[in-house]
């Protein structure tokens, strides 16, 4: 395995270089493209790494699973989904174009930027301090890791430009999707992305779902298993933005990947891998960082397809 | 097994008569929603059956999935997936909505229909005789069933009412994305729609897949892994018209449906289930064959996720 | 004239009655939706006045023209139009639906709310009271009527609810097109549309722009000709909201209609018309105004066309 | 008038030769950019011509306005605008974008070509030929000239080529807006888009709409006003394209472009005016005949606004 970490790595690079960091968050923009890294973790709590696994970055859009995970815990499934759908696709099988068909405002899924803020809404706690304390602390117990917390810099550097997911989040009060404040909930949404976690961190996240959620270190339960397989459904059909169709066809494992040049992946009953690479394609998926996952997904026929 | 798919047709039949047939075929409208069958062949070879699983339907939409299969193994991936996306979603992960970003004419994915009038115009042959006779004689193949052919009344239905389809297919032809002439192209497309099947036909289908195309009957392969696994990918992501993303969360099987009320499912490495009813959901899928898919499912373990 | 609009109130009445106040904005749901009056200002400054016409209420979008002609005399033509299109439509002649073409978040013109949003953002002023005192002290010119202000109950229940807007100026700001503190502008539009007239202040100012600029009461010009002549056209093109085309069709003059249930209207080199009706159709304006405007332009065959 | 005739070439000339002759249509694609002609008719049948003001060439979507006027006179306004909308634009006042509220598959208007293929299949007549015998007779009453005939070239070309429109008609068929034979109506529209007119000829039918639809040279009535008045309407909402609301503000006449290269406009009460340049602009009017109609417009100060 620690051969198969480092020739990944070393095919990845290539690719890596070829990434460009986020630009539209200016603290994201300093990434260096050409950094790569990789943690696997097994069921049994096993680990290898390689190259830059050590490396901090923001977790940004990989939180979604871990906030739907909690929203979904919080107030369950059938609510939840009432807010938010569950399609990767609105089409009928008959439409000339997407959006002739759109008669609510409810976004589409979870996994992109409207529903994850509508799905933060949802999450419980007496104010945003409360609700945000109440995320981390989930994903710190899901990575396994009691120093996670988020980057002030990167918070601030997307609170001042975050000037579309606010208009997503006023067009989802407009319409009764939003509860509460609007203010707030994106408050809740920039810092859930602002946290900061390396390759490890994720890989410890994706080897907790790849047993259902049950912790490969402690052996403890730390989400019910419907709720486990429900955001690993998520993952393949819509975690890698709008290239997650081509990600199925050529690695095939459920997977979630952020602007911060992180993926979180899950092999069911076998393994989590982390991955992180800050240079991105223009899809926002870490370049170098799919690159590993194909090269591991392929060699190891991990494929669920 | 039996008992299991005894109680899972008792259990569908509340759900099948909720269903309403196709209208928009005439010839479909006549079919009584309250049909229900299912079969299960495994990678062995072993069947099971049980409720109105010899009843003869149109194959409808799963017959994109042989489709795209043949024109793969014609034309090559990169040629067919020039001309139509792999993608259930062509969202950005900021978009308000889902039109704005939709830069080019071709079709998302190729199970959507535009995307299959696509794929078919890729069907290598020297005319649409040809065409659809290579065509037909692979469903035979994947069926194992050499009496499988095409009813001439709901080809004729369809042809003469297929007003949607046609507007697709010369939108396509403008856009340069399909290259021969539109009625042959849809000739072909309205007479694939029409093949008649039943369960076990496509059960068997289902099995061959989940052997990575390797028949269960007479060992032979009859397609290549790769795209075995690329299908069953699509069948996922996209193979349930706009509740895939629902299907996926409560079945978790690659399945493909059609109007004429059949889904082909596949379980990897294990078996391929036919389920028939002809009384659709709003969505367009048999209301209760997803029924029966899912109790199959939950009661055996089947989620690939 | 008086008889003629002492007979268009009674006619108009019937229709005012099915109309229904706006709902959206709760300060201007009270209204009652009986009401209706009218005022007519030629361009020699004589005029009569039939029904509620001394009733206040709030200039809503037709404060849009004047924040108009404002910021194009500050900014001049080619900037202001830089930042929002002319067009009614963006359609190319042969798209299939309106929206494969949008290629720019370019508002499509300055009588939306998102092309308002945009024009307000290029008033010039020290801060957004500096602005609004100067756009307030333009209207009561065109208007001549030192008294107006805005309404400051109207203004807050407008800011507090004003979640569409927000989403609209925030996208924009997003895409490069607003280029202040969106809050700021929000807060100038919000009090802009709350500015309360009367069905003679906005027939003044109907003369006003008849005369292509110059006050039929004090002779001098307020605007430029070619500014005037800018706003009757979109007045014409999209004036009334998606009802823009009926009523050229049915009315044929240059107008712009408000929630609060105004209409302002201008007769080319002859008179200025203001109705006011506060039950508005389902399109959102008027209802018993527009058949004012009907009746009056019918029988004086006033249409331009 | 002549010397500003001439003035006019003069300066539309060195606009013209920037503009390209359409080219999605094979035939027109031969023609000369450079050319530029243009003539006028007053409401006494007083005419004044300069440039290539005879050179014949195809009416295109000019003959919208003539079909839509047969279209109103054979069916009633009533009915033919239940199967196409009167809007320029179909924008609520707060639509983020434009789509989003589409509910209906009617054509938003009669001169989009959705809108112009809709109105064809109400044209009364036995079969195609008589539809179109009866177009083409009305049209050579509103130009006085009885050898106007369609270019089979053209048509042919059209024909073969008009997968766009083709498109655009089956899915209006599939959505219940067409009643009749798709290809037939097809016909119709091709062969009325290949009809031959020159300069002299469009200016006529300009002349006659300037009087409300009584012709300069017999002074017999061809139109009922009310229906002149209509047509008028939509050739300043939706007559140019997606310049229609640029063309309002700069040149403020009721006009109708076609690919052809000629723009037809009428000065009410006034005159008519044909031009004719093949050298298109990026919107697909005539880039030589637009500046040559504002030159004229704004020496003599012929807006509408």
């Amino acid at each position: 395995m620690q051969n198969l970490l480092d020739d990944a790595i070393k095919y990845g690079k290539k690719f890596a270089v070829q990434g460009k960091p986020a630009t539209y968050i200016p603290e994201l923009s300093k990434a260096d493209p050409g950094m790569l890294g990789v943690a696997v973790v097994n069921v049994s709590g096993q680990s290898w790494k390689s190259g830059d696994y050590d490396s901090p970055f923001t977790i940004q859009s990989i939180s979604k699973v871990a906030a739907l995970m909690l929203a979904v815990m919080d107030r369950g499934e059938d609510y939840v989904f009432s807010k938010v759908g569950m399609e990767p696709t609105g089409d009928p099988f008959n439409s000339i174009i997407k959006l002739e068909t759109i008669r609510t405002s409810k976004p589409l899924n979870p996994m992109i930027n409207a529903g994850a803020i509508a799905v933060d809404s949802l999450i419980a706690g007496k104010n945003t301090e409360d609700k945000i304390n109440r995320l981390i602390s989930f994903i710190r117990q899901l990575c396994h890791n009691d120093k996670i917390c988020y980057d002030e810099d990167v918070y601030k550097s997307e609170s001042s430009t975050g000037f579309r997911n606010r208009a997503l989040a006023n067009f989802m009060k407009d319409a009764g999707i939003i509860e509460g404040e609007v203010e707030e909930v994106l408050d809740l949404y920039f810092k859930q992305c602002s946290i900061k976690v390396n390759a490890v961190d994720i890989a410890l996240m994706g080897a907790t779902l790849a047993e259902d959620g049950i912790s490969p270190i402690t052996g403890k339960r730390l989400i019910p298993r419907s709720i486990a397989r429900l955001v690993k459904t998520f993952m393949v059909t819509c975690g890698m933005y709008d290239a997650s169709g081509e990600f199925a066809v050529r690695v095939g494992l459920p997977a979630k990947s952020g602007v911060g040049g992180g993926i979180m992946a899950t092999v069911p009953g076998k393994m989590g891998i982390g991955v992180f690479g800050p240079g991105l394609d223009e899809k926002g998926n870490s370049a170098g960082g799919i690159k590993v996952l194909e090269y591991i997904s392929n060699k190891l026929d991990l494929s669920i397809f």
